[in-house]
């Protein structure tokens, strides 16, 4: 089984971009922390970041991954593109964020992907990576069998 | 630690209740889905259901769990009761729904408890019990650390 | 055949509340007026009247009559989880109002359950209560047949 | 006792049109329905149906019936002219749908004319005609006692 | 195969009405232009306009023709009956506009029937028609095959 | 000069309708009261009325008056069709309206033909038509001359 | 019978402020051409013009003028003490306006004293003031009598 | 005279619940003051909280006092049925908050009882129970006499 | 200490205005009242009344009362000049309304200076003052001591 | 003459993704039969695909086409840079689509790019191309007459 | 050339006025930092502030500056009366704020005078008016050349 | 210090694009206009221009100027990704636009990136970069010291 972690724009910016949000972790750590969790389930993992919603639709088009854990960042709430990206595919893809946004600002809270998505989870802090991690190796398992 | 699972109005329907939507487990399958899992990581377990406002807003404010998971079905979306009860006590609350209640009608797209909880899982079937107490579990460690 | 005569908040208060609305009529008088009907059309019936939502979802969920005629008063134009309880049971129900809800205050005039259940009568008086039995019968002859 | 069976734009299609949502019966079925249910009643009844809303504004000002089963098809969410000419008269007037509109498009569940009649029915296919016409037939009893 | 150009209100004013938006050719050089187009394609082809909603109804439930291309001026924006009246009937529509409707006022930017038809064409001015027989052409070209 | 009053739906119903709102004098005061002012004027006038919304659009279109007095009722607030039908015209027209639709329902404030029309007149009884007659009357001996 | 002629914010600017809207005629024309028609109804005139609300309520509140035509310019749109003031007042009040306020800018549409005003004019430049004064005079005549 | 000094959902919170905006006196603290001061008014007082919608309309229906103050708490903003319950008793009602609920979140500045209560206090802390006191008994002085 | 109750516009009218809305006193019998009030409580007392926002605005800015009772009429909906000029000053404002504008028209159920005073009360008739002079006079005491 | 066929997001998708609403045909379809419909027409063609909404500005803006038929994708209903890279050049352009987007979720039904374009095409699948390339073709004949 | 600072409501206040948001210089400030850079540009300058919006129409109506810097405070955000009075002169307005009112509430962030000034400034503090003078400067430069 | 100007999509076309709007000049002469200004302020300046939002992120993110001037154009309206990646660095920006953004459509009056922004400046052509030049100038200067 091989996972695509897909972040979106910004989140290159994780531990310098307010801190009192998103914590100081950097997307360095996030990676460290999903790899291991992703060994431990014997599972390949991909990352990809990128700030261009273009280069975020082609690599969703072109992965080979069996799920993506997708952080949109902003394009979260515009983005109409990455929705059909996704129903594109038949990639199942879990939406995740960091913060909970539902506490932010009134635009942070509509996604436009989540009716697209399997699941959505958020709040967790770097912790919302693991548990899309968990819930997607699940489904997958299930599906397989 | 003691975690509550806390779930609203006609969840105790589960199985019963628009298979096509919520599946063909029953709220026991949670139980015992859950308390397996509790278990594991030895983590005590308490389970509440009801279909009474009132009800749930007694038990957030009594238990002596140390974090919650809760589905508050229908309630979601209209209570600010809820919403204040939560903010009224310490405990962390994960919200949790079974489906994927982006995908469903618009009312069911706003929560009015979300900006007060911990986080947010949704769309994983029975499994987002599962990471909720996950993630409830790591966050809890973390905070008693 | 059994049908529910189910009334929500403050139509216990029927003939004293709001006259110039409801009418001099009282619950009791509801009562008698569908039973002796339900009598000439060899029919069972039951009456249940709650000013609390869980009850009412309670019983609708708990209830073993064929049909329900759901008077729900301002649960109506505010209650998800009525509207869940009604989408969770096979039963049919039957929205029923005494005074012409579209001729009163803005927020009278959407129902969140009309979309779940069979129909809705409404404007007609206490008479709304005879043809949603009236209605209902039909319905369930033609079913069972 | 006379009443008018009105009805408006594309009900002549009944049967024809889209039959998952009206059913498979024509406007004539309606037709033999309603005269054998008003004979049991005692009570002269006359048919009217056009797809022109001037034709319905003339027929209900010019109308000798004591009361009115008005089913306006589209015009029920777009006509103030309509209700202005219900306003106009004093014959009572009953809107009935043959489907249960509230669980249709959104521009559906707004009547524009429902303010001014004595009361609605909707959802219960065929027999909303007949439970209008009792309910009618009710009112007018009363009335005139 | 049979056409029917439908024209709605207003539309007889053509060349007489605001010029600077719908030019100076008149509804008799659509009608020649259509023709010889049409000719061209071995097709018959029927006119008709009227300024009155139920006419155009009445015409469309009547027609024997195999497609429609319908400019219904006005009534596209505000009539549900229309919509109904395509619905009601298996011939397929073509909604038609000489002028680019989305450029000019906020009211003309939505159509009630659009949803119900089969494509949309607006914008080319006379040459809306031509292409508009071509869709409905070369759509129940394929169809019959 | 010759100056066209013309009446849209119920207002045959003048004296009869809602008489708290509209008063109690008929169309034919309206009609004597006018034509007794544009002799004095020296102006020919002619009359007509019509519940149907296309007769009100071939009446504009075909009326060879200089000026129009319109009183469109329910269709003002409606008909896109009837602004497109003055718009097409050169005959400058002037809304009227019996009552002070601004103090009455909400949906009665907004008039669809109010941007294309020389000017609006409302509030002052069977007197709005005379101020129309006058203002109308102005405004063409100063365009004449 | 004595008329107050009151004009709000800018009306003093009048003849110079955007004359391809308000026309080239002084305030001053305004008043002679006003002066010089209630000299034939053998009635008392008062102008006022001012750019203040206040001293537009203290001049409401204080005059013994048995009917006032108000031009209140831009505070038509936002002001409910001017709506209060003529409320608080038994003095019938006209609204008027030069130009056709429904085809300018949206927030001109609506008019926050409509309401409670007698009736209103406008669109026909410096002649809406002797239509108001007109209308005014027929309806104070008919009270007096 | 008798006084229901009456509490909705999480008031039992208080002192504990986000003191940061309701201050850190308790419900107690509340009834000693309330008690005190109807002592001093010759006045008698019962209390009752509750968390439960259907508990606060069974009170407000069945309680014998001559006055309600009432802190409906979050069910101020959301409860149609509480509403429904003032309208149905004669016992006037005055809504009471602690905190200024207007520079709050936007859902808590609409209060859906308040067009049924005879006034509103917020704003004021534990004395907002006070000055309601003192407002109901000189109304009922006043209405006594 | 000493109180400033400022009155804003059409108050001057009480007793005349609308007198089933604000009943028959006079601004003079409130001015008694609240005298007589603040001479139990040892208080000094300023009254002014204004129609002109700009000279409340001045009132607010020069006032050397420890706090103000504020009844601003209808700028009340629409003043952020208003709110502003509260934000700049340090003195307590306390918002009073005579009748319950919850119950009168919706553009009256908001308050652009609610945010940024001490607290409201409404619908107490005259009384209202009285109220809101104890609450300020014993939030001043509390905050003196 | 040359004409640019310019496809947006996920069109490169075509045959793959959900051929329910987009058919099995692939974008390689499209241009066989662009380009043999545009040899018939002696009419040059350039094909250019991106999910990139930054090079679809840049080949609007260096393109030496006389026209472009243009397919934005989901970019039709979000991108302001697209309709202004269109206003930006001279370029004629017609929008197209192959599904009947006015059928589908609300937020397809507007167009961000339609008021600057010459024209639009729907619901007529592959064929949407051909009429746009024809339509466009007419355009630019009668202009280069 | 000739300049006129104009400040609205409560800029007479600052320094005192909530000084997180406005800073702690005064009006006085400003004075003399514009005073010295005007002097600097050979450019004579007037100050006027007023908290009554028709005096400040007053002003725009009678000033002889060439260029007007004005800073409406709240007004800004309600004013048609001003936004008015800018168009009927010939004199360009720069619209200018100390603060970012974008980062303030909703309210705030739209400007009724906007589309009627030459531009806008925001968010620089006190250098906001040195900025509009700047501006102000360069373009009346250029116009008179 | 060093000055970052940027420019979003279809700057570029400056001088070609809709003159009537944006003027004749080329973002060349902007270029040349800052250039110089900013050595006479003896101030390094940068200049990018793109029309992709992904590449004005990562110029954002990794640009090492002390202040930005950005014109984003139309990603102004819709870009939650360019907002959040201005939120993400230290460096502060100034918004900028040639023409008065807020006398042209509605959809351009609301800017996502204004609350984060330093200040903004729009309306002055091409002076609105000198003007921004010099606010950041005076900005960076105060808070070196």
């Amino acid at each position: 089984m091989k996972l695509l972690i897909l972040n979106g724009p910004n989140l290159n910016m994780l531990g310098k971009r307010e801190p009192e949000i998103y914590g100081k972790n950097t997307l360095n750590d996030v990676l460290n922390l999903v790899e291991e969790y992703c060994n431990s389930l014997n599972c390949d993992v991909e990352f990809y970041q990128s700030n261009h919603e273009g280069d975020l639709i082609d690599k969703i088009q072109m992965t080979d991954a069996d799920g993506i854990v997708f952080n949109a960042g902003a394009y979260t709430h515009t983005s109409v593109a990455l929705r059909d990206a996704i129903s594109s595919v038949k990639t199942p893809v879990v939406e995740v964020h960091i913060s909970n946004v539902h506490s932010r600002e009134e635009f942070r809270h509509k996604s436009m992907m989540a009716p697209v998505c399997l699941g959505q989870i958020c709040g967790f802090g770097l912790d919302s990576y693991i548990l899309a991690v968990n819930g997607l190796y699940r489904f997958l398992s299930k599906d397989v069998k």
